[in-house]
């Protein structure tokens, strides 16, 4: 017998449960590196986007925690424990050491359009197996989204 | 030339950069734990341990923020990668799956113990370092050594 | 002629009525017994499930609101005077008189579970008479299965 | 043995129950019917009304909390659940549909005075059983009456 | 070169884009006629209407925010400058001068209902197109149907 | 002559100058006992009647604070010094060192029990003696009652 | 026809009235004075005390609402215009001019000591009459005692 | 010798300190009417002028402090007591007993109407005699034309 | 007969009318190219000025609700309709599509300089139309000086 | 070329820029001996004093802000640097060491008014230069010639 | 087997524990009396002393509440018990009856001045036993040499 | 006799005295300086480092206060009058005029710099004289090190 049973049947049960925990891993690894870039971030634009990292952080962090708890809710135990999100994280990772504004800036970029398309890719899933976890994924993407337009309008005029 | 010069010697330098990189990772890592415990944790005591688990990860995410731009005051940059996380983390971690309420109890009292340990060896090598990273260090440990408190305090009577 | 005119055709706005007006009653029937389990509970967990009540009925009269005034703002009259709640409520209520902590427990996590297993039905309805009403009963739906969880979780070890 | 033993001697206790019973169910009676009020009004005033009648459901919903912690505070079961409040209800309640503005003032202030008569009743019985709980009585007839001077000053000049 | 790319393949961009900008210039349209009459509003509703216009003015200000920050995040340059939306503009629109508050009503009624039915058409489109951006214009349909609820609750009796 | 003149005449001014006094001694004894318990509480419950211990003591301190000023707006100079509550106090206090959450439990039910009984006496002799007073008497133990209910609520199934 | 009828019998609703008028009065009269003083005030103490008045004003303003609010629910009109404060306030009122704070204490503790004897006699009255109302004066008497203290203890020591 | 000085040569102190006192009774008169005004009101529209009255009463005794403080600054005594107001209150009045809504608004469209139009003049005065007061008087037309406005906009069609 | 008669007379009435309106036409027209910046702008200093464009477009939202109530107060009716802001609005409005971050700067420096430009000749006209209408220009003029300030300070080195 | 041009022809510019440096520098130093004053104060008035000391440095700092701001917004640099403060400042300062309250309130009286004196001359300077910085020096008289009297009243009886 | 274990070897555990002890007896010690104080003080500065002692209470509460849970942090059990208070409390402690303001004035002078020689010794003291401890001890001083400053400013010219 | 006496023995309060003064002086000029960048800086960064030096005024501001009241607690008289700020204040100091936001950046991270300097030799100093002031200026220095970091990850890549 299981600690929390679930209102879902089996198959939508395991879809549903691998969209969540993948995102879950996305999104706290995109904390982690949010926080770094943070941190390391050198240049005349650092307090612009020192401060936008946070929002980016806040997002993650958020999302994570209700994410996880949707898993649960589901009877499906989510997985966030360091060694987890290490071996699992799939985004672009900052490299040590200082990192000059403009490299964080596409770093984001690109990190959040990793983020996006596999969301993407997990709406469709979804649909299918649970349409409350899938309007959970279409807000956050919503989010990430708006987060991406603004690391990316901050990019210009950049080279093609 | 690097991009941020230090306020401290060579060698203090060195002894405080370790200090505070190896405290980050203690932080980071019980913030991710804190939050598994918080989502996988059943039993009768499950609303009071899952409300103060958030208290654990406010102040470990809170420390990090603050023990991080410490370093990169000083001129050193603090690691917090997923990767870096995962493989220093010395801390005790939650078995995969649902945790008994009382396994979390133990889990924390335990992790928590061997981070103020950790710390209080940081507090005498900072004494000669720099008197205010090594106040940073009391801070957090009086903060640990309060949760520390309240966790072991809900597991009596326990087995010897 | 009508007060409230309609944005939905005939068909659909009949279908949507009806999950909207079993929706309300619901929730008014859940506010109430959730209420008479904050006030009648007793045992070694009073404090910390008395208090859980109160976020279950808070809810469930936020949604009582916000789906009454959907009904109404589709045409459609809601009914929530006590005959109607009193006569029409499905989902299980507590016993006269003091309520053990436990049975309070296992109270809520089936009255949510009927109330959710109600609301899936629903949902597939919608889909095809009104997307905006559909939505509303998502989130409702995600806020209940995660009180469900929360209350299972407190619930472990049980009697299979 | 009961679970909430009683700090008022026998006679005093069952007529002070009988006061706080009844109040319970006047006032979570009078909350459904002042949001069904609130859904359902039309009419010129419908605006003012609307909101006016959110403040006699907030009154309401916090005097009945008050009251059936007060009985459980003396050992007395309160009872509130839907059967209890359809069942025993005894002021006026509105018709089912579309309310207009004129009939929504009419009915509060004759469900409000019922209300308050009721009440000034109960205040002479607790003036010997209970003073505390007629202190609760004398602040909510207080209440309610200054809810049924503004309803019936809405409603000027009216047929005699 | 576009300055900012697009997560939407091309066929689901255009009509996406389409969606938003239209309900742009519903919004800030909406917007200015609603502060227009909250200017000119005369009758013995004045204060009443008057408040309630600033409600449908903050919810048409937000959503055109929102609806043009998410253009901007899938790629497409949102138009709202004050030519665009002159010419654009389709809903009813105040004649000049003071207004009876019986005019003002009709006038809501009216307007919200024209914007709901043009959104209700744009949520089938973007089912295909983009479920995020169909996710957005149902929370806005939720909230203009709720409005045209309620003034159209103010006009009643009203002439056949 | 005195510093502060009392709007009482002479007999009444003594018994409810004595009904105050007695009043304060019980309330700051309370406040002392009431932390002494938050502090040394241990056992599975430690976290939740933790918590519940501090709105004791806040409605102690609070009370403490109306009834002295109370005395002194009489003309009557209030004592609550160490040495007066020491000497003074007649309710239950904690033994020495850890407390069993069981235990914190039983002495708060009796203490409060026994504040309640000398509380309703002096609601006798201030209904003769100054009706300003014993109305907030009245308050008080309205408070006391439902915090009596709730640890007692919390101490089920007891042996008898 | 009156426009707002009385829950109160004939005898008793003509010494509530008067009661209540008398308060409205005082309390209107009060507040012009605290205010006069509060802007004529002159000496060492000039701004503790040009505070303090400020305090009696609120008390005196916001309790003047309550009981003018009072007697309309009670289906009385209150007469608090000016020609009416003046002509029937009986309290002791300042000079014109520049006042000393030694004599502005003064004048608060005679101004305070009338009003509050005044209220006394109408708790006698009112307790036969209305015990709603009675308690509302029993309030105001706790807080115009309160304030006399404290401008009493602040004229110390004093010539006898 | 005076208790404060002025910072204004003697004529120009003359003149404005008459605006001032005349000012201060407008407001202090309008302040007693506008509560009279509220609490007194019954018809239709009670609730919305009973709420805007207390705007106009927050404005009026506001201004009053701020006026007199003014006159204070200026070593000027200003007198707002009981009779002063009293007999030199020079703006519209309301009869005695309850007020019809519609009496009630032409009330403040005339008293308003007045008070200005005696400011008008002030500021006339105070451009030559001190331009810091004429601001101040200024700002509180401002204030009393808004007012103004909205209560004639509630007043249309009128019989002309 | 109109709607809302004027304090003011007739010439100076005209006058202050035509400033009202023409500066709730800037404003508007402000408001309404402040947000197209704001969601349009593309370049390195995007968060910084994306922030900064918002309190331009809360101060032109904020004054422009001031000034049109300000004009219906004197009986004049605003016109702030879609096609009137659009045919008159005569400060530079920017291109379609993606906004260069030095453009946006250039183009806020222009619009805020003609707007301030047009202000002061109608702060000349008012000082004989209407004191208070020109006390609220000045107001305005010091709001947009100061935005005018912070852009031009942002576009230095600039070319001749 | 200078970074911000300006929006007032050259001679008004100058008599300008003269007024708000000399204010900027009477406030800058008013704020420094404001707190000197409120850190070395002793004498039965220090808690009274030192606090009203605190409101003085708030309003100095806040203005001195605002009308810095103010000259840049005209293109004119202020200089608020520690060398142009000490040697410009001509109000009465404090001398070295403790200070007795009473001084201090003679110390306030006068840099007050030699503060107001010097900003009555910069009213008049700047009514033909500029109106809007002419606005700013009325309001920030009010704010100053309001602290002047509260510290003169405090001033009394004293010596002719 | 204790209910909490400590992360101090023995010897440093002792002293630490007697230092934390007698802290919190002196903390609540001096939160009893600043409270008498507070009720009995009469004299000129009545209001003013009366609001400062709060200031001291509120200190004396907040930092006795963090040391007895660093006490348990540690695994000793705080004594805040009524009878120890009385018994082990060293510093000065008020007269029976109304206390005249200078004598309050002295009195908290030199019980603070006790309380902070004390601590001054325990500072020494824990530096060798547990250096958390001690950075608390060093805080609580700050604020009592605090307080001692801002009551002896009070007491001049005092007498020798 | 001195005012206050000190609780420090003389040659320590000698050292203590002259590290709180000239730290005094160090942070007042910080807060002149940085509000003179504040209003003089041009150049692209314009707004974001004119918001950050704002952080340093408020943190120098704050600190500068506590400083000086940690001198006056001593019984040692603090001086931050406006000729002691400019003959004593040894930071680098911005030239006068326009500042590029390059030269800004520069400016910050020297006048950090030199004032960490200073405070670390004061650290060494006042260890031994009085450690409370030592923590105080160990939490200041922390402060000024982030602040000094910000500024200089601002300025790279940078000139060697």
């Amino acid at each position: 017998m299981t600690a929390v049973t679930s209102t879902l049947p089996e198959p939508a049960l395991r879809a549903t449960g691998e969209a969540l925990q993948d995102t879950l891993v996305d999104l706290l690894g995109l904390s982690l590196i949010g926080k770094q870039a943070h941190w390391n971030i050198v240049g005349p634009r650092f307090r612009s986007i020192h401060l936008q990292l946070d929002e980016v952080v806040d997002t993650a962090r958020s999302y994570a925690d209700t994410v996880a708890e949707r898993a649960a809710a589901l009877g499906i135990t989510p997985d966030g424990r360091p060694e987890t999100v290490a071996s699992r994280f799939a985004l672009q990772s900052p490299k040590d050491g200082w990192l000059r504004d403009t490299e964080v800036v596409h770093l984001l970029v690109e990190a959040l359009e990793s983020a996006i398309g596999r969301l993407r890719t997990r709406i469709e899933t979804t649909e299918h197996s649970d349409r409350v976890t899938q309007d959970l994924l279409i807000s956050l993407t919503a989010e990430l989204e708006k987060q991406r337009w603004m690391f990316q309008a901050e990019d210009w005029p950049r080279e093609g």
